[in-house]
């Protein structure tokens, strides 16, 4: 898996209207696949630094390009997609926004040209913002997800499927509803629950956050994220979020009413049940996320490994559970309180548990 | 860090009553540190295997102990606590139970002999269960919250803190009330957040869940839980969750309206402050999660790297990363859809990046 020269290599000149994260990513992985790319942004600073970093030239107007990427914040997408298509009567034109139907909707009511117009949304980790931060790799490996619009020609899609290659990424096609409703369940409403557990630390004691463990490090992971770019997403896509947030508030009524029983004077019948009932539909849910490279999930056993904190320690744990070819599935680092050590999880299959018992011994 | 044998000399001889993954790991470092353990179940079977892997003799009734440690089902815990404290008037009596004050209470009920009875709560992880899966490390450098009854002796509780120090772990002190609130805000309110999102996974299409990225990974990963456990975790301390829950419940609510008037046709004055609002509060919150060692969070960078998913591949990047005197603070690695490669990300201080970008890329 990497860059895909060849898929590269129909796409003729690009032009890369938003040079942040995910625009100078693009750019910079279609340069490296030999594509002429061309390059704007209202920000001349962002602009200057995207060429700077080599994604590509600054257009001067003279180019004409054939596929138009636009990756610009969410709630201004519609806006530019809808200039690009009336300026560029050839070109295809896609973007990056991560909510597809309201794009469609403002395109339309616009009149602009949707026979041209494939949605696109690479699902790329965003840890860092800005064009210094891209990367030309930054979708190998990823989903990306292909929205043609009902009017969208099999050639444009095409063409947007072979730029999702050429990044190295999975191209994966839905109809703006199915994409809109997948990332309510899967992205949106995860966000909303994170930050809800998190808002609910800042009130808590310091000897109560003191006793943060994995499990609340993993729920609360994202709630770290950008308040603004998160208000944007989640009110363009109210509809889908709202009916998944509306079951979730019914079920977290189910739990309220079940805990009020157990904590009053009058009968509890049910009251467990409605408890271990919501905990085992959480497993049922749980079960269906796919594992590694899409398969069915393995049920890993994790062998825990305590790990002086200094430079090396994990390479010498790995060296030796490489030395005795062993993979590792997944992994973990997690440090203790105020202790100067690492309790690192190994996760392997469990027909080679064994033989990493073994490695780690010796 | 490690087990402590001078904190275990002054332990005298130690009864654990229950064999199950805590009560036999428990066995096992003081064995480890050379305390004589009897031991006790009402299971036949997982009595012997925790005999047969090393925790101790099994109490044949002429051993008098000095410290009683119950490490029962939490709805039992009580109960076998109070018949501790009545069959052994000299001995010391702590518990493992995730919940405190409902203990205390039952046992005051009972009339039993508070002042010989210090509850006790490690914060270990518990993917695997039974006393096979049971390790003499399995409590090393892990915070373990002691909880001295308002009538606790003080020899009482510094034999308690001593059994942790034994074990290697961190005594921390709090009132059973105090721990209450901190379990419901920091686990009990999570593992039900957690449960509450998965659900929402069980009716989504097989394309909605292909799309499951690291975050909604990291939200769900504690739903898989044992459903009976935690529906007896969540009776036990229902006031503390049904508090927290109801803050929740209020804030999810105010999402709902604001998400309800972004779909409507009438005004929607505030509703995208409102849901910028949760993301800016819960960043507030996750801030308060102390990061390693207890120390405030520090903003490491990440750098993504591509590795090929076969044996060795961790360890060469570990040994490039410790060859270069690197200490890495935090790791993860993830798979990606369809694709035989992982992502690894590896957290380092903002002040080792550039060393760390140039020791991956020789």
């Amino acid at each position: 898996m990497s860059l895909d020269a060849s898929a590269a290599a129909s796409l003729g000149t690009v032009r890369v209207v938003g040079t942040g994260l995910l625009g100078t990513s693009i750019a910079l992985g279609l340069r490296a696949c030999g594509v002429r790319v061309v390059l704007a942004d209202p920000s001349p600073t962002a602009l200057a630094l995207a060429r700077d970093v080599g994604a590509g030239e600054i257009d001067d107007g003279s180019v004409v390009a054939d596929l138009v990427v636009v990756a610009a914040p969410p709630d201004v997408t519609a806006g530019v997609v809808a200039g690009e298509l009336a300026a560029r009567p050839g070109a295809t034109v896609t973007d990056v926004a991560s909510v597809k139907t309201g794009i469609v909707d403002a395109l339309a009511a616009a009149g602009a040209d949707l026979d041209r117009y494939v949605g696109g949304h690479p699902m790329a980790g965003r840890e860092r913002s800005g064009p210094i931060a891209a990367r030309a790799d930054l979708f190998l490996g990823r989903p990306w997800v292909v929205c043609p619009a009902p009017r969208s020609q099999q050639p444009r899609v095409d063409a947007v499927r072979a730029l999702v290659r050429a990044l190295g990424a999975t191209p994966m096609t839905l109809t703006p509803e199915a994409h809109d409703a997948a990332v309510a369940v899967v992205s949106h409403v995860p966000q909303v629950a994170a930050s809800l557990v998190a808002a609910r630390l800042r009130e808590a004691p310091d000897t109560a956050v003191a006793l943060a463990g994995q499990g609340l490090r993993d729920v609360t992971r994202i709630a770290g994220s950008d308040a603004t770019l998160w208000a944007q997403i989640l009110a363009a896509n109210a509809e889908p979020v709202l009916g998944v947030l509306q079951q979730l508030h019914d079920d977290l009524g189910r739990v309220i009413r079940a805990l009020t029983a157990l904590t009053g004077t009058g009968p509890d019948d049910g009251a467990r049940a409605a408890l271990a009932r919501l905990v085992e539909d959480g497993r049922a849910g749980r079960e269906r996320i796919p594992g590694k490279h899409g398969a069915a999930p393995t049920p890993f056993e994790v062998v825990t490994v305590l790990l002086p904190d200094r430079p090396g320690q994990m390479a010498r744990l790995f060296s030796d559970i490489g030395d005795a070819g062993i993979n590792v599935e997944e992994f973990s680092l997690e440090h203790s309180p105020g202790q100067p050590v690492g309790l690192a999880g190994i996760w392997v299959l469990p027909a080679v548990r064994e033989d990493l018992d073994r490695a780690l011994t010796e």
